[in-house]
């Protein structure tokens, strides 16, 4: 079986971040609860990264390190929401951010986002929304974004932060793909406005998915009150994964993260050069992630849904996707998800394969 | 500067534990998402440490690995209570527990436990309770508790489950310092009830506060509801501290930890006999865990309050000990919570100062 549906790297985190790892625990480094915004090296180093990255300058004070962008969104969410909120959000997109919600009691307001607005919201959506049912306390956001690697430019992500600023909503900024991207690197909510809380990890671009560690940079006015909430919440991400993340700014680290990059931007050239070959229809500009999401086209009315059409890929060729009901429930039958993690080896074989089914072929598995 | 306030062991990982830990990353071991209730492994060899223990056979099925016992908090909660649902718990207790529930819009019932119920919850406390105001959705308790020590024996942790049984009232069971005791073992819900939820975690006897790594047995009924929740608000617990955690019960851990159990006795020891001499007055029986909580005696009506007390301590004989108004907001001005944890030694050296602060010699410190 060729599984193209992995939302996590293969790759493993950086060796020097392992390097770290392993003195820590050879060491019998005593790992207690570390500070409840995390190790003050570990959020100066992700300053200084910032600083890199986006040319801007975010004091320590104002980034928190969590347990994974998990822990970053509930706490978030928790500290910015009253139960009964109104958040929007783009559909398709993450199902977590929506089963987050849920279950704190926080209404998920969709906004229907199609090809024509590249799968991301637009201020003219929320200005709809908002005068036909009401005012929104927050917004959610991701570029590049899961299921469909599509990014909000600079512009956009202007106007949506000035829209959010003005109209007392909370922006959050989901980034955990910043790093992975195919042209432009990405943008962070950081580059144009302190009013977000902006949420990112070392899972995807290090690929450090299990040792949960994310972080999140807060407007000055959620320091206190995600402080309070994490140290009774969480009290503190894992000790040992901060202290051996400290490494992974390194040139060492960042060019293993790189390497990676490279890995995902061959596997997906593979998937955009056998679009037609393949029949599938449109396709969403994978501008960063490491996913392609892609309307199943022809084979839409032989399937009739693409659950139905990733069960026969699954059952004939061997290959697992996802369906794009995964991510969005009212036109998520019509496309699927290719994950890139995988590498470009397995990509190119389940590509192979897929054309194959598509053929009749009977060797495609 | 002495201080006797930590609710973390000093102690650090048992070494074979480190040395499992080192070698997961000098492997460069691919450290993804784990399942949601964590590696299978580590789930039975949890089941074989309650039977081990208790005498239970739990099926791993229902054993789910959580970040700390605050990711198992949160979930449980979650999955167990609606907004608005009324939980009971004793005052004084650890704040996180009403914090987590204030933060998710569920009622705490405060039940208030002095030394003459030994600071646990009693099934009279809960009819008074119910008669008064209404039924319960929920009950949480903790043997042995902080900042206590006292354990609930067989019999009364038997009519507690029964009573939440009969009342639907999910009782919630925090074994966090299963292990650490001076008596008898504490007794687990587990023992007397299915239908608890039963939280613990690798923090304490372990002395694995940092490796962010708890589990919870979850009564059948909860087991999906928590599995789905858990997919969507924590992912998994750390995945190389679930790895390495299997190691925790080797003869070669389980002797590490129980050396940290005499230490901890041998400053519990040290405190006793020295009750009379502090001038302090009534202590909780200090069954277990690594506290003495004890009523400040003779010097209540010199400070006023613990709070004032500790503070004077603290400036006076430079020791730090925290004042029961942390665990309970009505009557902790008149208590004091020590913690054994920084071992004998801290302990002996902080009772020298604390008696020659009382006694007024100007070298306490």
């Amino acid at each position: 079986m060729v599984s193209l549906t992995a939302g996590e790297p293969g790759s493993g985190a950086p060796p020097s971040v392992n390097r770290a790892a392993a003195r820590i625990h050879q060491d019998n480094t005593v790992l207690n609860y570390s500070a409840g915004f995390g190790i003050l090296p570990l959020r100066e180093a992700l300053a200084e990264h910032c600083s890199s990255w986006y040319g801007v300058d975010l004091p320590a004070e104002r980034i928190a390190i969590t347990t994974g962008s998990s822990g970053a969104f509930v706490l978030s969410f928790l500290a910015a929401f009253d139960a009964g909120a109104r958040v929007a959000l783009a559909r398709p997109g993450y199902p977590a951010y929506r089963n987050i919600l849920d279950s704190l009691g926080i209404e998920v307001v969709d906004l229907d986002c199609d090809p024509d607005v590249r799968f991301q919201p637009t201020v003219e959506q929320l200005e709809a929304e908002v005068a036909q049912n009401g005012s929104l306390d927050g917004l959610i956001i991701a570029s590049p974004a899961n299921p469909t690697g599509t990014m909000i430019g600079r512009e956009q992500l202007s106007s949506l932060a000035q829209w959010c600023t003005s109209h007392g909503a909370q922006l959050i900024s989901d980034e955990i793909y910043h790093g992975i991207s195919y042209g432009e690197p990405a943008v962070s909510a950081s580059e144009v406005t302190d009013d977000a809380v902006i949420i990112s990890s070392f899972s995807k671009y290090w690929g450090m998915p299990g040792w949960r560690l994310g972080w999140t940079v807060l407007p000055e006015y959620l320091v206190d009150p995600v402080a309070r909430l994490g140290g009774n919440i969480a009290l503190c991400a894992p000790h040992g994964s901060q202290i051996a993340a400290v490494e992974a700014f390194s040139t060492e680290s960042m060019d293993f993260a790189e390497s990676q990059v490279a890995e995902y931007a061959a596997a997906r050239q593979l998937v955009l050069d056998a679009l037609d070959e393949l029949g599938w229809g449109r396709v969403a500009p994978a501008d960063g992630a490491f996913y392609v999401y892609t309307h199943i086209g022809e084979h839409l009315q032989r399937f009739g849904s693409s659950e139905d059409y990733c069960a026969a890929v699954l059952e004939e060729a061997g290959v697992a996707v996802v369906p794009g009901t995964d991510f969005d429930p009212v036109n998520g039958h019509e496309w699927v998800r290719l994950s890139l993690a995988p590498g470009r080896e397995a990509v190119e074989e389940g590509l192979r394969r897929i054309k194959a089914f598509h053929a009749g072929d009977p060797s495609a598995r």
